[in-house]
């Protein structure tokens, strides 16, 4: 680094670790670089609730350009990162190569199925807003084609939705489809009743949400079969396939499964020849320093990093936020002259999760919240995050409009249909 | 048709034609099925808002099943229409045969390139929710892509957008551009200047909105070139391609082309062997009924019917509506044993475009309105016609925010971008 040149920070990714970093430079003498694949920062919490039409896309995704537009030192590259050469100190985007002198690596993970990979088709995940209106599609699609289907069996198939995964966003998803075919579909159909949909959240381990205290994963499961969910615990899942699922010795028919069970980081340890653990996540220490490459900070979904109970920190929004303000505080420190000493520490404010509307489980350092405060002081703390002024708004609108009609204000199905059309074989002539 | 059974009509589409019509049959004593390809209505006078960001895809559609849901007389089918059997009266969905005793198409236009059909991969037309989406990603990213561009001259081509057809839809596309480039994406970026993109709107004829009056025309022009888009007119478009547009025996380089020059009916009068008219529309009287069967009507812009002037009406909202409130009342009317005697005659409301904030023309039977007041005029009529409470307050405050911020709500680049990634060739390593 000389005297006469600002350093050159590159961070990857502008979700909650790398847009953190990125603000919290705002007032350091660098050269920031926010490389992303996307034009937006997408609030992932929310994503079920884009899959299940609660909410449209733009309301949980804001441009990144407008988010540090006012910040100088930041400039925004839309781009897709294929390696990084910590040798020559750059970041490799086909021919385009981004130079550095510190690197923050925030790439976040991807949904994963450990070794089924033949069972995304069937069953795909929810990671990007694609995903999002993806499964949009696949779930109204699904009660289009049991109204126009004459056979019962595969009615039953149609409006059978299988949710694997009983954590945060399984058991979510699974309380949002609920809700939508009791309340904003129930009058929409004249042959069909929506109500009559089966949802079963499937889950391998003994309880649901099993980051929560028991009596919390206990009341989420009450809440979810208030609502029609069937849970169901202690069963894995041995395939999935264009008929349905099997789960132990059973078969479950249905056409429309959702993925909500597991998580594979981006490829960070892999581009910097690092261990990773079983998801792919870097292991690296409490400096959150790639091993070797001390000016390479690895944080969020792609970094693995015990907490100070010695346990791996979880993969959610707080933690890559805090690790993203840490790396920008120590390369900050570094300058001053005055480097930080203390390793990275999470504090942990507490877990949230919600089960459709007036029930939601809040955890916070042991004071458990429930039922209708729970769900209020969760919609708060979400909205309250949404990056974006607007955003707030119109979210806490559209919730507020949900909330007094059970209408859905983004129940659009987009993309190809043709392909998909329901292959109806009786003719309705004689009917 | 007998006594005991409830006379059928089916309604082919759920634009502004097809979803009139069912609704003027609330309290007719016919059961009403309503086939459309998509699960949603859209108004597609304000599509070009989502092709240039300012409006996300929800806020301009609205489920079927959503507007029909308390007229209990109303069916609804998702399906495409591939045939109809005017023999046995019925409509042919693949496998799938839906029995009428009236039937109304209103099967609607999409854009056409009259033998050019070539061009449409370089040049995209608007008629869809997925065109939009796919328009505003190719504008945004031709922004991202320039950001990136070290190359001057690929770069001008990048930041210049060529409309084609200076009818409403291009006068609208071109002025949204414009703002766009002048406000929301002012300041978010670091190489560029979006202020100096180039917008050139394109029509053959000599003045653009050939159906108002020229004093308007010319006011649109002016308000158009005060945004800074250059308006060149009278002059044909020979070629479009990868590299731009040829205009004349000039060549204009440009990365995003937009077509809005013209369209073809769907194949109605191809489905019924009726006589059509250059752009496909089956020409019909004024009885709108289909020659040979007076039991099909045929409404909106897959129909060509003359006015009490000669002129044949015009491909507008207005038109289609009034006609499917009119066929509506024919098959009451029948029933009731009283058959209707007089044609439809349409009635004229207006004409309205607009030019980015501040401007719009509008024509209403010859008392013309300019400036911020046809602005105001153009925002309440389209609000007021929104169709959905809820999608009315949010289209309201959208426009309230766009106005006091100048930010857009919905700039998200949705979709594969990798398979279009800049092709960058420089290595800035050296820099």
């Amino acid at each position: 680094m000389n005297a006469t040149k600002r350093p050159r920070v590159v961070i990857i990714g502008a979700g909650f670790g790398g847009l953190t970093a990125a603000k919290a430079l705002k007032n350091a003498p660098v050269d920031v670089t926010l490389i992303d694949r996307r034009n937006h920062h997408l609030f992932q919490p929310l994503l079920y609730q884009v899959a299940t039409a609660g909410l449209a896309p733009n309301q949980i995704a804001t441009p990144i350009r407008a988010i540090v537009r006012q910040q100088k030192n930041v400039r925004v590259e839309l781009g897709t990162v294929e390696a990084i050469d910590p040798a020559q100190r750059h970041v490799v985007l086909g021919d385009r190569h981004v130079p550095y002198d510190y690197l923050i690596v925030a790439t976040g993970a991807r949904h994963a199925y450990f070794g089924h990979d033949d069972w995304e088709r069937f069953a795909p995940g929810l990671k990007t807003l694609e995903d999002a209106t993806e499964q949009r599609k696949r779930i109204l699609l699904a009660f289009e084609r049991a109204e126009l289907e004459p056979d019962p069996a595969e009615r039953a198939a149609l409006t059978t939705f299988v949710v694997i995964g009983g954590g945060p966003t399984g058991v979510e998803t699974a309380g949002a489809i609920a809700e939508l075919a009791n309340k904003a579909l129930a009058r929409d159909y004249r042959r069909i009743d929506p109500k009559s949909a089966r949802i079963i959240l499937v889950e391998a381990a003994p309880r649901i949400l099993g980051n929560f205290p028991p009596d919390l994963s206990e009341h989420a499961r009450r809440a979810l079969e208030k609502l029609g969910v069937e849970v169901r615990i202690g069963n894995a899942v041995t395939k999935v396939d264009e008929t349905g699922v099997t789960l132990g010795g059973e078969h479950i028919g249905s056409r429309c499964v959702i993925w909500a069970a597991g998580v594979q980081s981006s490829p960070a340890a892999r581009w910097l020849s690092l261990p990773a653990d079983r998801a792919g996540r870097a292991i690296i220490g409490g400096d959150l320093r790639a091993p070797h490459h001390p000016n390479i900070f690895i944080i969020g979904d792609c970094a693995a990093v015990n907490g100070a109970d010695g346990k791996q920190l979880p993969g959610v929004a707080p933690v890559a936020k805090q690790q993203g303000d840490y790396a920008a505080r120590v390369i900050k420190a570094e300058f001053e002259g005055n480097p930080l000493a203390e390793p990275f520490g999470y504090i942990d404010y507490g877990n949230l999760a919600t089960v459709g509307r007036k029930a939601a489980v809040a955890d916070f350092r042991g004071f458990h919240l429930k039922g209708f405060i729970g769900w209020f002081v969760w919609s708060a703390a979400h909205i309250y995050y949404l990056i974006g002024f607007k955003n707030r708004i119109a979210v806490a609108l559209d919730w507020v409009w949900s909330y007094l009609t059970f209408e859905r204000g983004a129940r659009l199905i987009t993309g190809d249909i043709t392909d998909e059309a329901p292959a109806a074989t009786a003719k309705r002539d004689a009917a």
